[in-house]
C-alpha cells in the first residue's frame, strides 16, 4: 500500500512533467514551492481566480461536498489552520481537526509519522500537515495513498505561503514577468522571502532588491540561484530609493534576538528598514506593500504594554497610530494577501481532490 | 476598511435607535447587555421562541447553510463555545474553532487583536470572541466588517448570558413587568447578577431582593442605577423570607477565597445562602430557581474528593444527595436555563447574519 | 429527567434481552464490551459491512444529516476521536469537539460529571465520552437522556476497540466459531486483550494461546472466566510454535517500565515476543497479525532518536527497516483493523441514532 517510489519522485523539480497528463496537469501532493513551474503556477492561479468568484458570489458551494480533510498539526498555527479549514468549508467539504498531533508521537504512545499517516488516511480524503521537522511532509506524502499538503514543516518549506505571495503579486500588479521586487527586513531567517525568491526566478526579466541590515542579509545560496537563473539582483541599504523603483515592497519582521548583544544595530534597523508613511510617499502609484503577517515585532508590542496608565482604548489608539497611516493606503496589500491565501488553498484542495 | 465610528457608536445605549430601520431593527454586533432596550429584547425573544421550534421539530434546518462562524477564544470556555457551535450547526451553518487564540498574540508572533480580526474576517462570516481583557469585544467590533458577538471579555461583559437569563424568566414566569427577583449568594463578584440587574431595570414595576453575606454584598453602583430607573430594591439576610415572596430565586456560587481569613463567615454563608429543600418548601408554586452554572463550589467538591475509601459510585451518590432533592423539583430551572442559551444564540446568529 | 434505573440495568450482561424489541434490538448506550451477546455482535457487524459499502461507494451519505455528536474528551486521544468524528461526518452528521473537557471540572469551576452531561445533552444528539475514571461512562449514561458511547474510561472499558477487534477477525478469517487466537506480549496490562478474551468467549470452540513474559502474563480472572465458558486456553513461551497453529496472532506493546529493574528480562522479552519476519514465515497462509496500535514501543523510538548523525530521511528508513518486512505482508492486518474501527463506529452511530 506504499506509494510507488517512481511516482513519488514526481515531487522533485527535475521530474515535474509527471504533473502533466496530456494537456492537463495532475497534482498529487503539495510539498515544496520548488515542485511548481510557471505553467503549473499559472494553472493554479487561474483556479484561484475561480475560487474568488465562488467565495464571493455563491454562498454554500457544494464542490467538495462529501470530502473530508484532516488538519494534522504537530505544532499549532492557528492562522494557517483556519485558512485551510475555511477553504475546505467554503467549498462544502468537511474537516477533522487535530491541533495536538504531537500526542500521536508522545513518549507514552510512541508512533512513527508513517504509522500515524497510515491510520489517518483511513479516516479522510486529504491530509494537511504542519510539522516541526524539515522533510516531514515529504515522508508523509511517500507513505500516504491520499494527497498531502505541506502546511509548513519546521525550517523547511511552506509552499502555500509562497504560492499566495506570487498570486498576490500577479493579482495586484497584473503581471509577473518584468516585475521589480524589494525584499526588506530580515532576509537571513525565515523561509518566506527565500521561497519567494525561488519562485520569482521562474519568471522573465525579474529584478530583485535585497534591503536589510548587515547581520540578517540574504544568504549566498539564493543569490547564486538567482544569478544562475538569469535574475538580476542588487543589495541596498536605502529603502526609500529601492521603494521608489519597485512594483512590490515585501516587508518582513525584524526580531531583536537576531542582533544578539548589538541592540544599537537593532534600533537602527527598526528605524531604517520598516515601511512607514515616508516610504509609501516615494512609492509608485501602482506599487504595493506586502507582508506575510503577523506584522508587529514583539518589541513594539512590549513597548506598548509597558506604557503606564494605559487603557485598552489608549492601547488600541496607540497601535493604530503605528500603522494606520500605512494601513489606510490602498497600496497596503497585506490583508488582501492573507485573503488570497484562502483562494490559493481552495484552488489546491479542488485540484488535489477533483483534478483539473 | 475600518468601520465608520458613527456606526460603531450604535453600540452605546444612547444611540440605540440605529438598531432600528423603519419598523425593523438592525443588529450589527452583540457587545454588551446595555445595548438592548426592551423592544429589541422582545424581538430577540420572539426569534428565540421560533428557534426552539426549529431545534425541536425540524432536524437539519438549513437556515444558515453556507454561513461560517469563527469561535475566536482567547481563553477556554467549553460550555459557552459548545453552546454557540451547537446553535450554528443546528441552523445548518459551519464553524471554525480556535480554542487557543492566544497563540495569535504570543511573544513569538506578536500581533494586535486588530490585525487578527482583519485576517480572520477574511475566512468567516461572523466572529464569536471570548477574550481575557475588558473592552476587547468592542475593539474587535470596531475593526471588523462582519458581525462580532462578545462571548465574554474578562471582567467586562457576557451579554448572551444576560440575555438568556432574562429570556428564561419570561419563559418560566410568563412575564417580565411586575416580577420579583431574589439575587442570592455572591453579589459583589462576577458579572452575571450585575448584568441581570441592569437588564431588569428596563422593565416596569420590578422588585429586586439582594440576599448575600456582608463581605460579598451588591455594590453601590447597581443600587444607585436601579433607584435612578425607579426599580425597588431591598437587602435581606433572610433567604427563606425572600424566597417565599419571589418569582425567581437566582442563586450564584459562593467561593471561599472571597472571605479571606474568615473561614467562619464562609461556613456560615454556605449554610445560610444556598437554596436547598427547605428554601424550596417556602417558595411559591409558580416560582423558579435559576443558576448560571457551573453549580458546585470548589469547596464542596474538595470535601467529596477528600472522602476516604470513596468509589466513583459513592461519589456519584454523594453528589446526588447534595442536589437531587432540588434537581427533581420542577421549579429547578437551571438546566432549562442552560438550554435557553442555545435558543438565544441561535436567534442572535440568525438576526446578525440574515437580519430580522 | 434522570433515566429509569431499570432501563439502565440493561447495561448489565444479565439483562441483555432489553436490547431486543420483538425481532429488533434496541441499542441505547455503548458502555462495555460485556453488554453484547453474539446475536447483537452479529447484528452490529452486519451494519458495519453496510457502512463499509457506504464509505467506499457513496460519497456524501446523508444518513445522519441533521444529527449532532459531541466528543466529550476528558483526556486527549486523537486517534479515537478522529475515528469517531470521521464516522459521524462520513454519514453526513455534524460534530461538536471538546478535547479539554477537564476544564468543566477544573478547580476554578467545579462541576460534577452529571451536571456537565445535563448541560451538554441540551446541545447535541449523542455523546461520545472519553474519561480518566473507571465507571464514568456508566454514570454519564445513567444521567443522559440521549445515547452515550464510551470511548474509553480510564483502566475500565473501551468497548468500541473490543468490537472492532472481533469484527476484524470475522472479516479477515471469515468466521469466529472455531478460531485459534494467540494473544502475544504484555497480557497483564491494558484492557485490549482482556476485552478481546471476554468477547471471544461468546463463540463456540475457540482456542486461546497466551504468549507472554512471566512478569506480564494473563491474570487469573480471565483464565477462570474462559474455563467457565468452556473456552480452551493454553500458556506458552514459544511464539513461533503458537503462531504456526493460530488463525490470528494478536500482538501488543511490551513496555520497559513493566519490568522494573530487570532490564535483562525486558531485552529478552523484546527479542522473544515480537512478531517479525521469522514468525510470519511459520504462520499459515490464511492467518493474520493484528495490533491495537500504536505499534512502536517507546524504547525502540528512543533508540532511533539516540542515533548520532541521524537525518529525518535516515530515521524514516530505520523505522521502515524494523517493520517494513512485516508491513508488506498481506497478512499484516493492523491498518485494516484500524480502518474497521471506522466502520464499527459508523454502525454504532447509525444504530443509536436511527435504530435497527
Amino acid at each position: 500500500s506504499q506509494r510507488d517510489r517512481i511516482q513519488c519522485s514526481s515531487l522533485e523539480v527535475e521530474s515535474k512533467r509527471t504533473f502533466l497528463k496530456g494537456d492537463k496537469f495532475q497534482l498529487q501532493d503539495v510539498i515544496e514551492g520548488q515542485q511548481f513551474d510557471r505553467d503549473i503556477l499559472s494553472a493554479i492561479f487561474e483556479v484561484a481566480r475561480e475560487m474568488e468568484t465562488i467565495e464571493k458570489k455563491s454562498r454554500g458551494s457544494q464542490l467538495l461536498n462529501g470530502y473530508l480533510m484532516a488538519t494534522l498539526f504537530y505544532e499549532p498555527s492557528t492562522r494557517t489552520r483556519l485558512s485551510f479549514e475555511s477553504a475546505m468549508k467554503r467549498l462544502g467539504g468537511e474537516v477533522l481537526t487535530t491541533e495536538n498531533a504531537r500526542e500521536f508521537s508522545s513518549a507514552a504512545k510512541g508512533e512513527t509519522l508513517e504509522d500515524t499517516i497510515r491510520t489517518v488516511e483511513g479516516y479522510t480524503d486529504i491530509i494537511v500537515m504542519r510539522h516541526f521537522e524539515s522533510g516531514a511532509a515529504r515522508r508523509a506524502a511517500m507513505t500516504a495513498n491520499i494527497p498531502v499538503i505541506n502546511a509548513g514543516d519546521g525550517p523547511g518549506e511552506h509552499p502555500t505561503q509562497a504560492l499566495l505571495d506570487v498570486y498576490t503579486i500577479q493579482r495586484e500588479i497584473g503581471k509577473l514577468d518584468g516585475i521589480k521586487v524589494g525584499l526588506v527586513g530580515d532576509l537571513a531567517n525565515g523561509r518566506t522571502v527565500r521561497s519567494l525568491a525561488y519562485l520569482l526566478a521562474k519568471y522573465n526579466d525579474v529584478k530583485v532588491y535585497f534591503v536589510s541590515p548587515e547581520v540578517v542579509k540574504m544568504k549566498e545560496d539564493i543569490k547564486e540561484y538567482l544569478t544562475s537563473k538569469g535574475v538580476q539582483w542588487e543589495e541596498s541599504s536605502d529603502l526609500k530609493e529601492v521603494a521608489s523603483k519597485c512594483d512590490v515592497v515585501y516587508q518582513t519582521r525584524i526580531q531583536r534576538e537576531r542582533f544578539g548583544e548589538r541592540s544599537d544595530l537593532y534600533e537602527e534597523a527598526r528605524g531604517k528598514y520598516i515601511v512607514d508613511r515616508e516610504v509609501l510617499d516615494v512609492m509608485q502609484k501602482h506599487a504595493v506593500v506586502m507582508h506575510p503577517l503577523p506584522r508587529l515585532d514583539e518589541d513594539t508590542l512590549e513597548c506598548i504594554k509597558g506604557l503606564t496608565g494605559r487603557t485598552p482604548w489608549l492601547e488600541s489608539v496607540l497601535k493604530s497610530l503605528i500603522t494606520v497611516d500605512v494601513d489606510a493606503d490602498p497600496r497596503a496589500a497585506y490583508f488582501r494577501q492573507a485573503k488570497n491565501g484562502l483562494y490559493i488553498r481552495m484552488a489546491l484542495l479542488k485540484l488535489l481532490l477533483l483534478g483539473w
